[in-house]
């Protein structure tokens, strides 16, 4: 392994930036958002045997480490800018490195995200990038969708299908199995996220509010409801599902939809009123988008947790954790 | 171990953002640039037993982590604005995080950069900081100092004092024993580096190129060198050195100062016109600035290695090579 720190940034890495003022090379990139713009900025950080197995085509790591940052952009209804990308390697190895660059290289091109800098370093396998998008400033405030602005009476709606990721997840660790076809279409969902950038741009000045789903609709729909000080009702039956889901037993394809993670799907919020401009952003963005619950007042001090009920209105009771890093 | 990763966000690391318009919480941070500037963007991975020893205070390893992102802005000539930290920790250990983050929002408040986002995952630890900067924005190109800007007859200066911090690795490794106060002095340039981010704003206009000296200063300066399409003389007994080093034997002063890495002060030439300015930035600062060498042309296709010479001019002969994460 002949491969130095330089060699492996020039060869895989290093390409010349047409956004940004610098990209690689200097002590720092030097980013120029466009005048009337501010930055929305996320930073995600992927651990093998954690986020991602062993065994993944390193391809479609690659577009995975990026997907999930452009997600928060997504649901910030941001711009992709540039990013940067630090990652920790056992060995310089080039067939992983190829294979790595590519996926995330293509995915930045489709997305008009350009790789600006970063730093490389020998040690367990760590993919830590940062992202960087542009909104436009608002006299009040800023213009991004942020998880705040819920307010009581809005629909709640998702985008895509939810729980193929969790499904894949199951089958990888030995506790279902699934034909070919099946196994292939939900280990693409799991492995190949679309962040859905082009849906958030869409609901600029249409959401009320939005998050994406990494961890789970509830407890994504959690930090929505906390930072906004509502409370939500969602109808179970009326969850997006694919074809491959459908055809499970009705507990698993609770469990995948409702705590399944790994979505990185929309779930986003607007007033009953907007709902054509939903529709409508949802069209423009290729993107199926599915009203799920609605929004409703908080009792004080109440607990967070949304409601979940039937196609009757009736209760449904669902019980799994949110995923937390340092409890699961 | 209850402590789950929102409760450890909130707790060590959520504190209200005064410059950033939307701190932690949601899916992105949002931050507005001063009007007239832009951004300039770096980020540092550092792992364990390879940018740090387990056995380091986590408190001056807070510091630390950040202080190597600053060097970097201050190598730019940037004004620290706000920074991201992804953390990969094998578990939540409540007295690690108090001292760590202790140690690194001390640094942050000295620095007025606040702590806007990130990532805290359970792995091997791992510390990822993006850090942002502003600089203003010039009609042609940026007014950031970059390391491609060395001219033929600038001089060559370095701040502080070189190779401490590898004469205390030298300590850890057991090949090199000194007295405890030679030993704390030489621990703390290691552990508690002072990023010279005041200098790098004074000589914003005065230097023609900077970088600051992280892998050893010959292998940084042979960085500006590349950048800069020019050689250069280095004087090696004008070297800085602390008194500690100064009592070392000379083959390991000569190995430290050149290529000791992990000294994180500001290498940067400057037109030999602009001596007297050169010191006014050093005083302002409070950082000794000391001349080393000056550039010269570079003939075509030649090695950019500086030359070394001592106080004749004549040839010093040093060969140490500079760190590469891939290949020491």
């Amino acid at each position: 392994m002949s491969l130095g720190e330089f060699d492996l940034i020039a060869r895989y890495f290093d390409r010349p930036v047409r956004r940004a003022r610098l990209g690689m090379g200097d002590d720092c990139a030097i980013l120029a958002p466009r005048p009337g713009t501010e930055l929305a900025i996320s930073c995600d950080m992927l651990i093998e045997g954690r986020h991602f197995l062993s065994t993944v085509d390193p391809e479609r790591l690659g577009h995975k480490a990026l997907a999930v940052n452009l997600s928060d952009l997504a649901a910030c209804g941001a711009e992709p800018l540039a990013f940067t990308l630090a990652l920790a390697l056992p060995r310089a190895d080039e067939t992983f490195l190829g294979g790595f660059s590519r996926g995330l290289l293509a995915l930045a091109d489709a997305n008009g995200c350009e790789l600006i800098g970063g730093d490389t370093t020998c040690g367990p396998l760590n993919i830590c990038i940062s992202v960087f998008g542009q909104v436009p400033v608002r006299a009040a405030g800023t213009s991004a969708i942020l998880r705040s602005g819920a307010r009581p009476g809005d629909d709640v709606y998702v985008s895509g299908t939810l729980g193929d990721a969790r499904l894949a997840l199951e089958v990888f660790r030995g506790s279902l199995l699934l034909d070919g076809a099946s196994f292939d279409a939900v280990r693409k969902a799991m492995e190949l996220p679309q962040p859905r950038v082009a849906l958030g741009l869409a609901l600029r000045g249409v959401a009320s509010s939005a998050i994406d789903v990494s961890d789970g609709l509830l407890g994504d729909l959690r930090h929505v409801l906390q930072r906004s000080g509502v409370g939500a009702v969602v109808e179970v039956e009326a969850l997006p599902l694919s074809d491959v889901m459908r055809a499970q037993p009705l507990s698993l394809q609770r469990l995948c939809a409702l705590s399944g993670g790994d979505d990185y799907e929309l779930l986003f919020t607007a007033p009953s009123d907007r709902a054509a401009a939903v529709a409508a952003a949802g069209a423009a963005a290729g993107v199926a988008v599915t009203r799920v619950g609605r929004i409703t007042e908080r009792l004080e001090n109440s607990d967070p947790q949304p409601q979940l009920v039937d196609a009757l209105g009736l209760p449904v009771w669902h019980q799994a954790p949110s995923f937390d890093h340092f409890k699961t």
